[in-house]
């Protein structure tokens, strides 16, 4: 041990010196190319498998005593120690990123890990907007002061926060140190012509920032929702609130783990939190720079970043320690967070940026889903409404202005594209809307941005698994039907599947497929949330009838087809009209709390209102889960107008 | 240029290398020895004299252009540019702390420099402190937190919230960052027993550290005036509101310079401000690490320093650009100074510790002035009252609970012993009271700690003018009646002398005298004080009888003779009973802050309530100036209770 090896990627040409001994997992990482791991790097998923195609690897871990191995061969990244210079090649399918660099076009390769999307459709949203005036919680203010002579002699900094109150009519605190050594000599170079920097707080307000100049015209801030599987953010113009671009990335943590549970574990491990952080933050800091570069925004301008994620992403977004909150009583560190400095988080924005971010009610309903309650509205209305945010977990909340409870039920990401053999998450090229010719089998398709087919996501899936139970094509358990005689139909490398997309019409350099595999995920996330909801309706002694609202959210696109949910028993069979299709509604939310500050308080208060409940502490939990694994359900009289579910 | 010498300063056999080019002045500033530089190292004030004992120097600045001076010669430590290895002897009367190091021993010498001090008597700030409850801005709260359970599942942030709303009644915000990550393991180490320190705003309580077990009973604070000249300083227990101990130390800034003039003048140069910044630094971390030494305190349970100084001085502490102070219109960047973290002061303490400044009102009269206000209670009362302050300038308040008015009259150090031929700051050893056999002229005197005298304080020289104008030693313009016979009128190196104490009754190696410079110092100072005073009640149509209560402070010793203050023309000729010795009112405000949280808002409406009145804009300030260059004063009328002079 001791000497250090070089390890080149391919296709990538990215070269890593990395110590003997280190895996080729944690070497790819030092090399930005951060590999699919679902176990954490526990040898167990097989997703991490590349190609050595000169050196040699010792193998450890699970696949320890085997002998070394001299290249070419394939090796589980996670396993193989790197003992020579190596030369790795990594498979498109190995990629966190799902997609093989663009040739040697590193940034081009960069840009290309945040597609754009259509921002989904979220009327309620929006009106939770336009009800609230706008007051963004960090305004820039120019301030034009009058110069200080013998009969106006009041200090530099109190000359500020004069000026700002007869401008706003609002009183001020004084600044951070930082700012008051510049103060003299910097108003004296712009002839007293500054731009101030205000946060503003439940009672007070505080200049975080003086500059010269007018600059009163480039309030920016972020938004992100911080997803166990995904991240989605946005930059927003805070002066008349408006949205300039939306940008989604796999959460880079993936590498160490696809769910919250395998991360907690991994964030034990020596450097495990700060790896977890970092994964994160950098991925923030890139979306950021991103944004930053195509909008012509200067980072001095962007004063805050309003975040929602789950208990887990904010624990490691912020470095703390989540291990408790798998264990026993399951309680987290801090479920509201003080307002911190986005730079002690790791976020590179302006130097005296905040980061504020969305309360959570539990260790398993976080910050995610207060944001997404802000943005329905749930809390400000007298009817009894419910959100389903089918994310990696399926989070549900019941409840109106009175009440709330909510609960966590384990979906998977399979609904965000992840785990599915042909799953992209809803970006362009995603396949999201589908129907299948009864007679011809011919599938008739939409993508996002109207792009040849890349992957399905979420929508895409609620879709094609409706048509293939109409169709017949798939039975009531999740089969395909094997006796069916269709080109479409076939048995692949990993059992049955039916070909969605020929490869001819696709942009990718194979079938885009759905598997039984496949379908039986999509099974099981959707029996997880079904019967979540109706656990929580049986405890309140309700059914799905006496709710007059139900909030779909989720990264499914920019459609969801509420009869297709419906017909494959993800969603309750009431009244189509009950339903509102919200697109992310933790991004809004967070949106929500940065434009509109009373918000925040709002935030906070309707998280103390809600209670948690503990499915898994349910007796009938289980029952009711095992009963929702059929399509749409066993009890077909649950779903009266599902047609295939009354046939035989 | 370009190569280094190596300089060994004796007594103290210090070393330090330097780049040849170097002025011995800043090579002793190097070796942590203070010189005494009235003029900022102009080579004006020859104050910095030593001996070069081997090596050769290089004159430089106005001494530019002599020969290289080789060893043993004796040259201005600013003057003198280091061209080879030097050994240079420092004369106790260069060194800034004005006493020879004790041989060897650094650390006792070190300990030297803060010599204890009895508090001096201040009933009305007691009187103060009792009218209002003890209320500290930083407070420790022991709180035992229930462990969480299945049925109480609160976040353990926001556990430690309730338990300390349940115990106090009162609600407190969440904590920094930092505290957070550590939370977790830390509650549960110690079985959910913490100590939380908790930093009481105006409006919100803040948690600002959280510590294992049980610390409620060592919430330590510091408490300093900064001066111009002399820095005080008190180790304040918070929860029984008693002061552990006070030291007095020179402001090691004089070394740049003996007033602000030359200080302001002083950060303009290269590194000019970082050094006066750390001057003043270093001298508090020295002073709070001699205390915590002392009394066992360690430094994590100090948790505030409060601070009074005037203008220039916090600008300067806080490394904030002061030149704007002396440009006109003279504005200052900051009056009013938001809590900031001392260690962004370079203030070593706990590290959530806070820094809080009083208030200043202008340039000139800053917030040594108001903190002394609010010991004295003007602002609370209807009567009229004045303060005089007098330190390196005399700052003069005149008002009541309507209204204030203040100025500031240069009347230089004297009075604080500094500049005068043996003067000495309030510490043991200082003669602080004398009178003087009208016969014999046999000196009786009283020394602090009644140790034999080292020196003569403020309150000493005030009692001695005035012993020698009723003996007629002195004549009414400071002059010495030459054909007098005593013995102890003789004509020294610097022109006539009286010599106060013989040097075997001394603990220094030569007779304490008072010479006709210093006399003229005297009078310049009071002079400046009086016409000052005289100029303020004018311009309200006032007269001296009119005012209810006259404040004195300053740093004179434990105790300053009225009659002996009145008989010299320094204060009024008003009825006696009317004054008050409040020794020093800048140390008590600021810890007055300190104890009693509303008192901090007050300051601050006091401030804004304050008039600044510009002596040197007023066209009589200087005949009132000039007329007051006599003993009492040029009207014999306004001192008619003074016996000698009616006598022509």
């Amino acid at each position: 041990m001791g000497n250090k090896h070089k390890v080149t990627f391919f296709p990538d040409r990215k070269v890593v010196v990395v110590d003997a001994g280190t895996t080729v997992l944690s070497a790819a990482l030092s090399a930005q190319i951060p590999l699919v791991s679902i176990c954490g790097g526990e040898g167990v998923c097989g997703k991490c498998r590349v190609i050595v195609k000169s050196g040699t690897v010792e193998a450890c871990g699970r696949a320890k005593g085997a002998a070394r191995a001299d290249a070419p061969g394939t090796v589980l990244a996670c396993q193989a120690l790197v003992m020579s210079d190596l030369s790795v090649e990594i498979p498109p399918e190995a990629r966190l990123d799902g997609s093989a660099p663009a040739g040697e076009d590193a940034d081009l390769r960069r840009k290309g890990l945040f597609e754009r999307i259509e921002e989904a459709a979220a009327p309620e949203a929006r009106f939770q907007e336009r009800a609230v005036a706008l007051a963004p919680v960090v305004t820039k203010v120019y301030l034009e002061l009058p110069a200080p002579d013998l009969n106006d002699r009041l200090s530099d900094l109190e000359r500020v926060c004069r000026g700002f109150a007869r401008k706003t009519g609002v009183g001020v605190d004084t600044s951070s140190l930082a700012n008051i050594r510049e103060l003299g000599p910097l108003l004296r170079s712009c002839d007293w012509k500054v731009t101030v920097t205000v946060l503003h707080g439940t009672e007070n307000a505080q200049i975080t920032a003086i500059e010269a100049g007018d600059r009163s015209a480039r309030p920016y801030a972020f938004v992100f929702d911080i997803g166990t599987t995904t991240i989605s953010g946005q930059l927003v113009e805070c002066q008349q609130g408006r949205v300039l671009g939306t940008k989604v990335t796999y959460n880079r943590q993936a590498t160490f783990g696809s769910d919250v549970i395998t991360r907690i574990i991994y964030a034990q491990a020596p450097d495990g939190l700060e790896r977890l952080h970092a994964a994160v933050a950098d991925a923030l800091n890139e979306m950021i720079e991103a944004f930053c570069r195509e909008h012509g925004v200067d980072l001095n301008d962007v004063s805050a970043v309003s975040v929602a994620g789950n208990t887990t992403m904010i624990h490691l977004l912020l470095k703390i320690d989540p291990r408790h909150i798998r264990q026993e009583p399951y309680v987290p560190v801090a479920n509201v967070i003080p307002q911190v400095r986005a730079a002690d988080a790791g976020i590179k924005i302006g130097p005296h940026g905040v980061l504020l971010c969305a309360p959570g009610v539990s260790s398993y309903v976080g910050g995610d889903i207060t944001a997404g309650v802000l943005a329905c509205g749930i809390h400000r209305s007298q009817d009894v409404s419910v959100l389903i945010d089918i994310g990696t977990n399926g989070e549900i909340v019941l409840g109106n202005s009175e009440w709330m409870i909510s609960c966590a039920a384990s979906a998977g990401p399979a609904f965000e594209g992840s785990g599915m053999s042909c799953g992209l998450r809803a970006v362009r090229g995603a396949l999201q809307a589908c129907r299948i010719d009864p007679k011809t089998h011919e599938v008739s398709f939409q993508t996002i941005g109207n792009d040849k087919p890349r992957g399905i996501c979420g929508s895409g899936y609620i879709d094609l698994v409706r048509a293939l139970l109409e169709t017949h094509l798939l039975d009531k358990n999740g089969r395909f039907h094997q006796e069916t005689k269709s080109k479409r139909l076939r048995r692949g490398r990993e059992g049955w599947e039916f070909v969605v997309v020929w490869q001819r019409e696709a942009a990718v350099d194979h079938d885009i497929t759905v598997t039984e595999a496949d379908i039986d995920n999509l099974k099981r996330a959707k029996a997880a949330i079904y019967s979540g909801l109706a656990t929580l309706l049986r405890h309140m002694d309700m059914t799905a009838t006496d709710v007059k609202r139900i909030y779909l959210a989720g990264g499914f696109g920019t459609a969801l087809d509420i009869e297709s949910a419906v017909q494959i028993g993800l969603a309750p069979d009431v009244e189509r009209g009950r339903f509102v299709f919200m697109g992310n509604t933790s991004l809004a939310g967070a949106r929500l709390r940065l434009l509109h500050r009373e918000l925040i308080k709002e935030t906070q208060t309707l998280a103390a209102n809600m209670t948690y409940f503990e499915l898994s502490a349910d007796p009938q939990y289980m029952d009711e889960y095992m009963a929702a694994l059929f399509f749409p359900h066993t009890e077909a009289t649950r779903f009266p107008s599902v047609r295939y579910a009354q046939s035989r």
